[in-house]
């Protein structure tokens, strides 16, 4: 077989496109059927394809959301925030959404999250809607929001869709913030590309490439926050296999900056 | 004025489109022409848009190449290669594009190149060609390198083109790799989002989004490596500014993982 035969078929194009038309979603809303109104208003078909929908949106419909005036500081919350001159309410449930704090200087909170995800903040956002300061939690369980959107949205007609719930996230040695998955269903995290062949016919040294973090990054371009998109309707990107969070999570022990 | 209106327009969707036919690249080619001609072939405008490449050909063709047979391994590259079970000329390729290593176990050694940027093995990839095993280091200067892609192509009549030159980078805490920028020419990139308003009219907190990352990430999801894909042409995010590589790396003062 000559090398050209080998080729893999050269992949179609990739469309992502924004679905715009989400109102402000409030705990209990279907999400759903929120994204099914915006992707008819968009003349998208939502399916064949994999939808990216921002974590705000997605913790809100599950209520994921705490008024600081209900939050009681620990004495650590205290003696953190007075050293990073932040509010103790705020830190008190970062600590609580916390596993343990992986960094702290420079006033940023370095945090692996319950979920066993590294974050700033362990992800726990500050949104001063008029009236009162509420904090917005990450999804208890993203993977299992990623399924019942996407099961929630099969039942409304949209058939073979993977769904990726997306976070922005700081990394370390770089300048901005990227976009990267937090929780999935109905695509594989990761693909393995072991054993495969580049086009000079050299088995490949690269040996995964974490397909959600590139999705959620894409679509990211369009989730522009003065924009209003939550959600990115992405099409052209192959989606075998299924899987979740734990397949993007390094293991502590295998780490080298844990 | 009400939120509404305050709102920006609803951006279009993008379409990222791979360009297949670019032959094997060798020292002194032309890349603006293969590109060129592989835009050509695949009947895309190459205008009004971003043109991300993988680092891999810009290398290639400015031949950043080196044979291992060529190489001297020092004591210190020596040691290393034992302890980490490496070709010691691979190591000493590796220590020689280093400012300084930041970590090292596990078989991996993480490198600050002399860049500036934060990656394994400083960058340098192992290419076994038949009868010559080389490494390809990353560019001198990918900016530089951008830079003259992008004059290239506008010499050949793509107007209005950026150029993001694009790298595979593993990071801490996450499995699987992501596409990284490691230079630029024609795009500003860091989209510095301070002071703009999310929907609901409330000032955001997040700052920056490293803009062309997202674009190497997105991009990534077509480098299928086996398919042959070195080049995909990204057309509906906008181009505000200019500026490179020192605008994505952080003061190593100011990174709590250095």
């Amino acid at each position: 077989m000559s090398v050209s035969e080998k080729k893999a078929a050269i992949p179609a194009p990739i469309q992502m496109t924004p679905l715009a038309d989400v109102p402000a979603v409030q705990p209990g809303d279907d999400l759903a059927a929120l994204l099914h109104a915006a992707a008819k208003s968009a003349g998208v078909a939502l399916s064949e394809g994999v939808l990216v929908v921002c974590q705000k949106i997605v913790s809100k419909a599950e209520g994921r959301i705490v008024a600081l005036a209900d939050i009681e500081p620990s004495d650590e919350a205290i003696r953190i925030a007075e050293e990073d001159e932040k509010d103790p309410r705020h830190v008190e449930i970062v600590l609580r959404e916390s596993a343990r704090i992986v960094r702290r200087g420079r006033g940023v909170m370095i945090c692996e999250t319950r979920h066993g995800m590294v974050c700033a903040n362990a992800g726990v956002d500050l949104s001063n809607t008029p009236g009162s300061d509420v904090a917005v939690l990450l999804p208890d369980d993203s993977d299992a929001s990623a399924r019942r959107l996407r099961e929630g949205l099969a039942a409304l007609g949209h058939a073979d869709l993977a769904v990726v719930i997306s976070d922005t996230f700081g990394r370390p040695w770089r300048e901005g913030l990227v976009d990267v998955a937090i929780g999935s269903s109905g695509i594989a995290p990761i693909a393995d590309i072991r054993g495969s062949q580049d086009w000079m016919g050299r088995e490949l040294q690269v040996t995964t490439m974490a397909t959600v973090d590139q999705l959620a990054a894409g679509a990211g371009l369009l989730m522009i926050k003065d924009a209003g998109i939550p959600a990115v309707f992405v099409e052209g990107v192959p989606r075998r296999g299924d899987g979740g969070l734990s397949d993007l999570l390094r293991n502590p022990s295998e780490d080298l900056f844990r």
